[in-house]
């Protein structure tokens, strides 16, 4: 087992130690599950009543929080990225060895670094081009002519099809589609007549994308993930979307076809965006949320209804339906009342 | 084909025999499509009217659904669960005899039960372990030191990624992902910083796990899915969830991270959950709601509005950006009756 | 470089020509990217005012709108369906020789068409009969007793289990899984019972099924999905659907068990359906709507509620939770004012 020192944590991670430099960590763990050889951490400050009461050998927190904590700690203005860091010790994503297994399909006008780890069944089409430090993990398809950067992800099954453009350090989970056809069809002669899609699919530097997410190529132009996106699992990107630099969409998002996403917004789960909008940056858009129309400030959206016992539901669905004349019943009513008033002043 | 007689079904499902013992069933069918050598079955009352109408061969029901009908019958007190019970005789899910195919990937470190199945194109890493009578399907990926107990079936194209742990009789369906790396990130130095991902996906006995659903690994703790869950298609899970004991969850829903939800809970179609709640135990959670707190009581829960033509739809929308100061407008306007109710008493 | 003049394309399209007839096309691109080789199109009327500044060598368009434009131009009715008919030009998407690989794991009881294409690792159980034609891509499993017509193509990683039906010129796209067990257990003894899901899915020609997508084997009869129906990626159809016609079916929307749509209809991104209900033909359902009852009228159906910031929305929600408190508020007013009304007149 792997072992360091929190003085050596505190060195790599730049937090201030106090307490027993010498203490051995083995691991990490939450403040109530933690035990004498871990290290916890305290981030969100509704947890700050689990500090009394932790195992933790040691405890990541803010100069302010350590005030109220005995044990050992390292102090950090930003506790969450300090534990962020450190997890990667942890991490038991197996490593692989460069190569290319003896299972895996490459066909011989593909560019493979040496550096690169081709897993078992998988299959890398004609002229593709697989970066240093690349891994492709067992099963995944790299299509004809795609180009992986340095230092790429494609996890176990995933699919990426031919002439899409990854940068470096970009994560693909496994099952995610990049670059299937968008969803073109032009209705002539009583029937959807298919749209070649001709663009691409375009992800750059450190993007991640999540399991079975779909990302489609683009028709004409290409859909585009800027640097540092973060996608979730279960997402469907349309075609000739983009996605602006460091935005986050949670799992189960839809992204309708030609819509622009700014940078550092954040989708929570389940948002749905119609096609053909755009979204400024910095904008938050609460989980569920239908957005059809673009919004150009930045600020927190939403939409839906809040949950209620399904009587309660009901009842409010029916009135509901009728709203519409109820606000036309109460228009109604405020005349009368004016025409009382004067009557009787 | 294989055949059996009314008598012999009877005796297998302990249900009562009315008509005749040797009439030769070769199928189930439904009430409406059924022939005269095939069962078939009557257990909602919905469909009664069928039953007057019914070819089949012979009807399994309920006793007081038998004195209305004049045919061969199998009468029992669950007349569903006697179906469920004899559908096994019809699959045609091809057996596979165990054993290796020859042009699977399975490391030397792997522990595979000599009575499991590993299919064509299998991947079996490092320590992984497979129990006795395992089904791993054509292009299965099985993570290093993944453990599956007994008769697990893991289908065509699944992923299961290292570390995580099934228990027995558990079935994953194909594309479904188990233990891909949770959502986390933590921002720091103006990006998303990784979180490595190190808790695992542990499923007990019996449960089901839909096609392209995904579970992802925990970001300390694992994430949990309880004996006897049934989860249907593309179901998102996010990390550190915890499923409870015989809870169904239809297709679509999401689950936000480290949200618990109790036993024997139904969510229907398209259900979202937000991060860091808890559902109490035998929770009915109506189709695309949106749950945003915690639950505490037994019942049923719904959201959202009711569909209209959407020339309808549209005005209530309207209205319904106004309701508050609708509702405000409501309240000056019974101050100013209540003023002329005095005024003219 | 493949390449045509703006005489060939005319001619092939039947569309009008007028220019230059010799005018070299190596490409497509939207207005707004078009360069001087490229032929563009106007379809859109939102687009028009790109006409002015596209650098486009030709553009395809209404006669009505080429009055306004002086460039090179090909004539017809519908621009997109021109447009789409010449994208097929321009697809890179690899062509692949016919053949079995050598990788491909065939089931010698499989009967492989000569001039079918069956890709890397791709697995053809035993009894599947593949047509005249089909690509099957790298990774693909197809089941046994699985059925192709002639001209499919079953994507990378896409899955089609054991029985199911295809048409002819179905294209399953990656990652999508076809015959899967429907959602069927019964509750009985403390426990979900699976109910053996002894159907089959049956596509008809033309259809075109989405990425990630999951269509389930039906319980007992079918799960149909008639001629020319086009279906986005992540979208869930349960078991015994059928899905009419022609009709479109967008992004992560969710069919519930046994259902039956029209022909003809459109569904944007997100719809839910329950079960047990019909839609007839022509029906539009506009983005992540409810829909909870058959509908019986052709036209256009939407639930939800338009987003506004999220400080509006919190106000709207809680009046909406009271709104069938404030409509019985409003009547109780109604009949005060109507009892002053009498008074005073």
């Amino acid at each position: 087992m792997k072992r360091w020192t929190l003085a050596e944590l505190a060195k790599e991670t730049g937090a201030q130690l106090r307490g027993n430099a010498d203490l051995m960590i083995t691991g990490l763990a939450t403040l109530r599950s933690a035990g004498p050889e871990q290290l916890s951490f305290l981030a969100n400050p509704l947890y700050r009543s689990a500090l009394a009461v932790t195992g933790a050998g040691a405890v990541i927190l803010r100069e302010e929080d350590a005030a109220d904590f005995d044990g050992n700690a390292l102090i950090a203005a930003n506790p969450y990225a300090v534990y962020a860091a450190l997890t990667h010790h942890f991490d038991r994503t197996p490593r692989r060895e460069p190569g290319i297994h003896a299972s895996a399909v490459v066909d011989p006008d593909a560019v493979i670094d040496p550096s690169a780890v081709i897993g078992a069944r998988a299959v890398i089409e004609s002229g593709a081009v697989i970066g240093p430090a690349c891994v492709i993990e067992p099963g995944a398809f790299i299509g004809a002519r795609v180009s992986l950067g340095q230092g790429c992800h494609v996890r176990a099954n995933a699919v990426i099809h031919h002439d899409c453009v990854l940068g470096n350090r970009v994560v693909i989970h496994s099952g995610a589609v990049i670059g299937d056809d968008g969803f073109g069809f032009a209705p002539a002669n009583g029937r959807w007549n298919k749209i070649a899609q001709i663009g691409r699919v375009v992800i750059h530097d450190d993007a991640d994308i999540g399991a079975n997410t779909t990302i489609d190529r683009g028709a004409l132009d290409d859909t585009v993930i800027h640097q540092g996106v973060i996608i979730d699992n279960l997402v469907m990107i349309a075609h000739n979307v983009e996605v602006g630099a460091h935005t986050a969409i949670a799992g189960c998002c839809g992204i309708s076809g030609s819509t622009k996403i700014g940078s550092w917004c954040v989708l929570a789960g389940g948002v749905g965006l119609v096609g053909h909008i755009e979204v400024c940056d910095k904008v938050h858009i609460t989980g569920m949320t239908m957005v059809t129309k673009s919004i150009t400030k930045p600020g927190s959206y939403s939409s839906g209804t809040a949950f209620d016992t399904t009587d309660n539901w009901k009842k409010m669905a029916v009135r509901l339906k009728k709203l519409d004349e109820t606000t036309r019943r109460l228009r109604e009513l405020e005349g009368l009342v004016q025409q009382l008033t004067s009557k009787t002043d």
